[in-house]
């Protein structure tokens, strides 16, 4: 354990605040909330961004580029889309600064005030079926499949790095379609892709579902979720894909000749996930000797430190790790090689497992004797001694497991977490104990909320395709029909 | 020719802006001076992205990313800085909207005023070096050679797509070094580094050098530039490596403990391109048929259109075709094969055509008997007839030459816009030519600011390790030891 570092049991929070900050993940920057995304974190980012990117663009999807800017009326235009997003955003009233006359530094220059402010997108949903209206004319011009990587910006007065910050990074996808089937299935897609992308790159197993009223995206008719549990119980909306309806083309007036020359209103779907979810990954995988990064994401899969007194010594280990490395990386291995003096072989040890690299090999002298290297694997600390001419094979194999062993380490975390709840005495017991509890609800936002106002659980999701099971709701005793996910989250 | 679109010879300001509309590039958004990036023009950036971004890897940086609001204050600290950056911009006053109570819609709401004005970053030197004043107290931590991929604002008053935007793409490299040695070879390796880019994969041919005193950078001691030779005759600057000194060190008060253990200030370079290089290119190479694009950068570097009557017929042409696809496929060839029976053979050959897609085949009946196809180039806009068997072979080694050939092409137009220019007289005839005059200067910026103010004309750069040539200036007479290159810009 790291000297000074909180413990997740001792204080799962500052655990997590300092494990951000130590492993060089990120830090806070001289603007309140607004976080500067450190080398080694952003690493990992651009790895999710370049997976998620081409699973974007296997499904059909095009990347494109629109404004940081929206003018301040285009949030009125959809009724709900105004309540949830126009109130804490970042407004840009002026154009220019002058130099201070009666004093030190810059003012604002008064003289150029806009004639309508400007925001800064939280989303991009009204500039976009602002800009869809001269691309949509016919049934011909459907589908639109556009996706754009942007920073988004909404002024959380309580912030936390990656999970909760002013400016985040996220891609958000904004489709048009020619009918409501289509929309739906590619909000349902969508989620999907999100869902794989979670489990088969990040390790972490998720529930998928649809939000309930209350918790639906403000515009949304739908809103699909996919939700993680964390080691501290609280959940973590990890992705969401909306089912827009023809809300945004109505408020932006986006009509389509369709086949029989009628005029229709296009369908929407927008979809998003966000640097939030580097949150979810350190959270979900990391103990008390700091980060633990699945393989499939880690920016050094592989780190290789020599144990050597003489310099002589090290040039042998070098000759041989020379050819490790080689080979790791032929086979499209990231593998670093630690041969600095300047730091002990101790210190490696523990900068690379503070940093989550899933594998550490290290060679000694006696080692090159044996014909043998030792080889440490981040998520379960076990240490072993394989055969030199073992490493090529022995490496991938051990990555392969590790990323296995993780998730499904994550999984039975969050099957233990997850039990049904059947009564309201029950409830707010168990709600205290964290996790997910699966109780029955009578479809109600009064209900819901109420629930919220008494215990801070919200509904995460109801299961699609989830079991039917005739019930009685937990909180009013009301008829249900099927159980839904509650927890507090994130 | 397109109709209705201008030809260059005509005006070729609208020739330029018709294309980025019509060609799917770009577009004008609702907000003054924001452009949307639209599909066809974005898949370009990316592939710009993403070369440069290995560019940058393989010189040993790494990517980061810092926030997108800097504190008005910052911009005064370093005094030249403040002069370049802190007029023209975007200024965020309030966190937050509320309802209109005497009317509609939204408005700022007052109690919601920063204490603090926020700047939209125009570039990020004064942030960053904020921010590594904590990451730096030892030559160990030296050098940090950091990039970010972001978006920037600058209020420009009169806007053209990709040219000059209020906000524009931009990937902006920071680093720190210990000495000013070090430093000064980094801004010189970057220039050579955007070059590289330029020639090989833009194939845009540019000249290198030196900024003169009244175009360099705002806080820098040298900034060093690659500036190319549009078809008008205006010149551009393509990129640009600053050199900056010690100057935001000392002004974010960033010092290093040396080896000799004495506190010193670290050294500091800036580089730097946009999605201006987007126009670069488009004015480069494109023709009164519309775009023509480098094969490296082109999204789509073979279209392949079907020539049939009855279904039958395309069902033979398609099996032939998905060979073909799939073999240039697997070399690394980015096909569209467009079998759309919605449009016409022609319809396609021109729109392939206009988008600047570099090599198109067509193939019917008569090509399936004879075993032949049809291979247009986009750069000459010559036919051919090949072997059915050859297309694996020919294809590459097309796309290859059309490279290799839009290089030359622009080579030997910027050598023909290019000529040496001894009497005040004759630059001011030249000048109005366009293309670049050779000229002696006396390396004073007033000199500079005559000439600027008497002809439009700027110097664009200075050769470094140019020919030494003494000389007598253009416009004083006074002595000078090298000729420079003046042009008009964009």
């Amino acid at each position: 354990m790291a000297k000074d570092f909180s413990t997740r049991e001792e204080n799962y929070s500052e655990w997590y605040n300092e494990l951000v900050y130590r492993a060089d993940l990120a830090e806070n920057s001289a603007v309140r909330g607004c976080m500067v995304i450190k080398p080694y974190g952003y690493a990992i980012w651009e790895t999710m961004h370049d997976v998620l990117d081409k699973m974007f663009k296997n499904t059909g999807h095009v990347n494109a580029y629109f404004p940081l800017f929206i003018p301040k009326s285009f949030f009125s235009r959809e009724a709900e889309h105004v309540e949830g997003f126009a109130k804490e955003c970042a407004v840009v009233t002026h154009y220019r600064l002058k130099k201070n006359e009666q004093g030190d530094g810059l003012i604002v220059d008064p003289d150029a005030k806009l004639e309508e402010e400007l925001i800064v997108r939280p989303t991009s949903e009204t500039i976009i079926w602002d800009t869809y209206k001269n691309w949509i004319q016919s049934y011909r011009d459907l589908p639109i499949l556009c996706n754009q990587w942007a920073n988004v910006v909404r002024w959380e007065m309580r912030t936390r790095l990656f999970l909760r910050t002013a400016e985040f990074l996220w891609q958000e996808g904004h489709t048009a379609h020619a009918t409501r089937e289509e929309a739906e299935a590619e909000a349902q897609k969508m989620i999907h892709v999100y869902a794989d992308f979670a489990e088969n790159y990040m390790a972490i197993p998720v529930v998928l579902g649809v939000k309930s009223p209350n918790e639906r995206f403000a515009g949304a008719l739908d809103t699909y979720c996919i939700e993680a549990m964390m080691q501290d119980g609280k959940a973590l909306q990890a992705g969401t894909s909306h089912f827009l309806g023809q809300n945004f083309a109505k408020a932006f007036n986006v009509q389509f000749l369709n086949k029989d020359n009628k005029l229709e209103y296009v369908w929407a779907t927008s979809w998003g996930v966000s640097t939030r979810l580097m949150g979810a990954l350190i959270m979900t995988h990391s103990d008390d000797n700091g980060l633990v990064l699945p393989p499939k994401l880690a920016p050094i899969q592989v780190a290789i430190v020599p144990i050597y007194k003489q310099l002589e010594q090290l040039a042998e280990i070098n000759a041989v790790v020379e050819k490790i490395q080689k080979g790791l990386e032929a086979q499209g291995i990231t593998v670093k090689y630690d041969n600095r003096d300047t730091q002990k072989p101790g210190w490696k040890f523990h900068e690379y497992e503070f940093k989550g690299v899933p594998v550490r090999l290290a060679i000694g002298a006696r080692d090159l004797e044996n014909g043998t290297i030792e080889m440490a694997r981040r998520d379960t600390l076990e240490k072993m001694v394989i055969k030199l001419d073992e490493v090529q094979t022995a490496v991938p194999k051990m990555l392969e497991e590790i990323q296995i062993n993780l998730y499904n380490r994550a999984k039975e975390m969050r099957i233990s977490k997850t039990r049904p709840v059947d009564s309201w005495e029950e409830f707010k017991v168990e709600i205290e104990k964290g996790g997910f509890l699966l109780a029955h609800w009578d479809g109600t936002p009064e209900t819901e909320q109420k629930i919220k106002d008494e215990t801070k659980a919200t509904i995460r999701m109801v299961p699609i395709d989830g079991v039917k099971e005739v019930g009685k709701c937990v909180y009013s005793g009301k008829p249900s029909q099927q159980r839904v996910y509650f927890a507090r989250a994130y």
